[in-house]
């Protein structure tokens, strides 16, 4: 099959199909999205991955390997990404995503997605409800990272919330954020991405001295740059939280002193259950075509890669199935 | 009165006695502890502060501006360090000891107890039950401190904790966490020091090695050491907690990969309310005063402050009263 394969570089190989291993499923890929931690991967920030990257995907499910799982052939279906031991203290503790044992599709010992077939484990396996478009579906894995915050704190409609982040990321958690209600600004400094959350009413920042004075129960930092990190703690309220969703190349340092006296909690943020991603796409009907930039077909993935790079893009997908 | 007075040196001065404001009480001080936090003020770490230091005190009530707190005058006392407004955002919200216009005695905009007589606001009074020895009693405002990681966050009997110090921070939050049962271990670098916790059975560890490929659902730096911080970190579960007890004069940094896929949590805490504190001293009858390493008269402030910088020196003690 054909695949885009990582190994130093990238490039599209011909390598053979999956193996249908017990307890898994084949699943022929339809489309998948580049994600940053994708692009992480490419600049060696993420070592040791060699293989297909690749994880917000959708398929159709071909071949099972249980026969108890055939009503899942030919649904179309997306997949949680950390395939987990179900053994070790973190499984047992009812955490599995941090599973000790954890391989992840296209990020870690596993082939991902940008390839013809993808093998993944038959209880990852989440079919997609038909009244969800594709288009919106390859949305679900970031989406259900967004929603993670709210399964670790819990944000009120009494809250002021700063999301920093004009990205696909923050994109998504700002349309997280928005359904408690919270009192959510946006900062970025991208002004055609900003101005993509316009249709949602949620109110946008561009220049930093705009928020000057400013204090918030919540921020959020999704914008990928250790600015964000910086810029952001100050503007935590004593006892307010800060996320961070991002992941960088580089240390983050701060000053101690602030964080102890105000005694803020700084809370690390990563992928979440694809439940109320699914559920909140399925309710509401939202349509997130429109933060896809392009779509190219698999045998121009290093194109795509390249493509995705580049600071004004949004979404870049890439079809599998040509 | 008498003083030990900090204006970028510190010197045993005379000054005029407090005046006693309305809403506050004039107290003879007994004895007060050095605290870190004063070696940072001398050292500058804390800036803009100048008067008398000095936090951790029990004293005797002389004076009081309203008739309705008469029933204290005489009383054995301590205080409240942080005096509050009782109006802004922070006070309303029920966290008065985050109030955005409070001073601090001795630490910020308000003198403190290494002097004859400390004026405080009456709400801040604190009476010591009399089975609390004056040995004990001065140890009321870090126990406090120490405390207030309990009401920050759920210690339970089934959770792996690590503490990190042996100071006498440490030791006191070593203290306060025996009480919840939990699975106790300190690590410490000073032998003597450590040995200390011997009287309470807790496992302590002085080699770092000896923690290599343990994991706990808490890490508590209380050691003052950037050190504390950066093989802390480390050591923490995924979904766990840590807690940063200490202040520093420079900034920490960290790998923001490993706290965001971990989903770890940094949590700076601070002082606390002195009620638990209060209550375990009076409920338990531990006797504090094998951590005092000396005590010296008010007129020998310098010294003391000279002393308490030593590495083997637990709580050093000044004597107001001579």
């Amino acid at each position: 099959m054909k695949a885009l394969h990582f190994d130093k570089t990238l490039s599209v190989k011909d390598i053979p199909l999956p193996e249908p291993n017990t307890g898994e499923a084949i699943i022929k890929v339809l489309k998948a999205g580049i994600c940053n931690t994708d692009l992480e991967i490419l600049k060696g920030y993420i070592k040791g991955f060699n293989g297909i990257p690749g994880h917000e995907f959708i398929g159709v499910v071909e071949d099972v390997s249980s026969s108890e799982f055939n009503y899942l052939v030919n649904r179309k279906v997306t997949a949680e990404i950390n395939c987990v031991c179900n053994r070790c203290e973190m499984c047992m503790r009812g955490l599995p995503r941090h599973c000790r044992n954890r391989s992840v599709l296209g990020i870690d010992r596993r082939n991902g997605a940008f390839a013809e077939y993808i093998s993944v484990p038959l209880e990852n396996i989440v079919p997609i409800p038909e009244n969800i478009s594709d288009n919106s579906a390859l949305f679900i894995e970031p989406l259900a990272a967004a929603f993670e915050i709210q399964q670790q704190i819990k944000i009120t409609s009494d809250q002021k919330v700063l999301l920093i982040g004009d990205g696909k990321l923050a994109h998504l958690t700002a349309l997280s954020l928005k359904q408690t209600g919270c009192q959510l600004t946006v900062f970025g400094k991208h002004t055609e991405k900003i101005s993509l959350l316009e249709r949602y009413s949620i109110r946008s920042v561009i220049e930093k001295d705009q928020l000057e004075g400013s204090i918030f129960d919540v921020v959020i930092e999704a914008s990928g740059s250790p600015n964000g990190f910086t810029d952001g703690i100050g503007l935590v309220r004593p006892r307010g939280i800060f996320i961070l969703k991002s992941t960088y190349a580089s240390d983050l340092s701060f000053n101690p002193a602030s964080v102890v006296v105000d005694e803020i909690s700084i809370i690390g943020s990563r992928c979440g259950s694809f439940e109320p991603a699914v559920r909140f796409l399925s309710e509401t009907g939202v349509d997130l075509s429109y933060l896809i930039s392009r779509i190219y077909p698999l045998s121009e993935g290093v194109t795509a890669f390249h493509e995705a790079q580049k600071t004004h893009m949004m979404k870049i997908i890439i079809d599998c199935t040509r």
